[in-house]
C-alpha cells in the first residue's frame, strides 16, 4: 500500500502546451490537489476527485496529498508551468524530509512542464538566449534584502533575469524596487518584457525600456524578463519587435 | 510569399515530453533544418524534406532556413529541449537583425519546449525549487573569464546553477575549472547533479558532493546542476535520494 504521488506540470495554460506524459499521469490519478485555478483546468472523469485549495499553504497541501497517497491511492498534485520552478515539487520534498516514514515509501514521480519564462520568451524572440536566471520576487519566504542582493549580483554579472510572482495584492512595491535596484547597474535602455498569461486567451505581451518600466503593468499572471546590457530589440515594421540576447559575449560586455 | 518559419523545441528526448503545439508545427512544415540528432528524431512524411546539418554553424543554418521560408515555404528549425535556451531561437533573431529585409517579413513562430534542466530536476526532486540560473559552459562564443565570474557571482548570491554544454571533445577542462571556481564559495558537501539524457532510453542520473564531483562523469548529453548552500539530499532507503532546494531562505543563508 505504498501509493503513488505525481507532481504534474500543466504548462503555461494552453492545452497545446501540455505534454502527453502529463496527460497520462492525470488519467492514472484518482485524487487531485492544487491551487484552484490549476485544478479547474483539468477535465476530470466522474470517478476522479478534485481537492482544490484556496488558502491552505503549499506545505499543508503537500502533506495532505502524501497522506492520501500513503493509503495506497494514486494522487496528483498539479502546478501551472513546471512543478519544479517556484511550485509544488519543493514543497513535496520538504514535506517528505520532515514527515513520517511512510511518506518516503510513496512512489514519487515529478512530471516537468513548460515553465512561464520559456513560454514568454518564445512569444518575444529569444531574451533567454544567453545566460539567465529565475528569481521568485515574493518575499513571503525570504527577506527582501536577499532578493535585492541577488538581482544586483545577477545583473552585474550579465545574466538576463526572469521574475516570477512579481506582484500581488499584498505585495505592491517589490517590482518597482527591483527595477530601481537593477537600474543602478544596467543601461536605461535595457529591454524589460511583461509577459502575461502566455498561451492563454487573455495573453498580453509587451516590452518597455528599463528607464520607463511601469511596475503597475504587471499582475499575478505576469512573468517579467529584465534583459542584460547585451539584450537587443529588433524592429520588424508591422510585425511585433523581437527581443533577443546574443549568444556571443562581445568585448564591451 | 512571406513564408513561415517555426523554431520548435522537441523537449528532452522522450516522445511523451513533446507538446501538441510542437507536433502541429512539425505537421505543418515542409522543410526541416537542425542539428542531425534532432532532425533524426522526427518521423517525417514522404513530402517533408530534412536538411540536417553536422558541421555548419547555427547562424548559417538560421540563414538557410530564413532564405527557404522567404520563398513562401513553411520551414521548421528543430532544437532539443527549448529553442530559446542556448539553442536556435537566438541565432534566428540574430540572422534577422543582420539580414535582408525579406527575412523580417517571414512569419516567425517559436514553440517552447521542456528544457533539459527542468527534465533533470524533475527526475531528482526539486533542485531548482528556489532561485536558480542557467549558464552555457561553452567558451566558444564567450571568454572563459566571463563564465567563471558569472559562476562565482551566482554561487555567492545563493543561486542554484544549471550548466548546459558542460563538456565536449574539444572542451575537456572547463567543467573541472567550474567546480573549482564555485568550491571557493560553496560548502564541500553541496550536492551536484549529473543528469544525462533525461527521458531517453540511455538516461543516467546521479548526485555527487561538490568536494568529490568528477567532471569526467559528464558528457555532451549531460546537464549538471550545482546546488546552493541550502540544497539538501533526502535519503529514502531503497528509493533514489531526493535533491531539493528549500523554498524558504533561512537565517544562515
Amino acid at each position: 500500500m505504498n501509493g503513488k504521488l505525481y507532481v504534474i506540470g500543466l504548462g503555461p495554460g494552453s492545452d497545446k502546451q501540455i505534454t502527453p506524459q502529463a496527460l497520462d499521469a492525470i488519467a492514472a490519478s484518482t485524487h487531485f490537489y492544487g491551487y484552484k485555478p490549476y485544478v479547474s483546468r483539468l477535465k476530470l472523469r466522474a470517478d476522479q476527485v478534485a481537492v482544490a485549495s484556496d488558502n491552505r499553504e503549499e506545505l499543508a497541501r503537500a502533506k495532505d496529498a502524501l497522506d492520501r497517497a500513503a493509503t495506497g491511492t494514486t494522487v496528483a498534485i498539479v502546478s501551472g508551468g513546471d512543478p519544479g520552478v517556484f511550485a509544488m515539487a519543493a514543497a513535496v520534498c520538504e514535506a517528505i524530509e520532515e514527515g513520517v516514514d511512510q511518506w518516503r515509501d510513496v512512489d514519487l514521480e515529478i512530471i516537468p512542464g513548460v515553465t512561464a519564462m520559456l513560454a514568454v520568451a518564445a512569444r518575444m524572440g529569444a531574451p533567454l538566449g544567453h545566460d539567465f536566471c529565475a528569481v521568485n520576487l515574493s518575499d513571503n519566504l525570504k527577506p527582501w534584502d536577499v532578493i535585492e542582493t541577488r538581482l544586483v549580483a545577477a545583473a552585474s554579472a550579465g545574466f538576463v533575469i526572469a521574475l516570477y510572482n512579481p506582484i500581488s495584492k499584498s505585495r505592491q512595491w517589490q517590482l518597482g524596487r527591483a527595477f530601481d535596484a537593477v537600474s543602478a547597474v544596467l543601461p536605461p535602455e535595457t529591454p524589460v518584457i511583461f509577459g502575461r498569461a502566455a498561451g492563454r486567451n487573455d495573453e498580453a505581451m509587451g516590452v518597455q525600456l528599463l528607464c520607463d518600466a511601469k511596475a503597475e503593468d504587471a499582475d499575478m499572471a505576469t512573468c517579467v524578463i529584465i534583459g542584460s546590457a547585451a539584450t537587443r530589440i529588433v524592429e520588424r515594421g508591422d510585425k511585433p519587435a523581437l527581443v533577443y540576447s546574443p549568444r556571443s559575449v562581445r568585448s564591451h560586455s
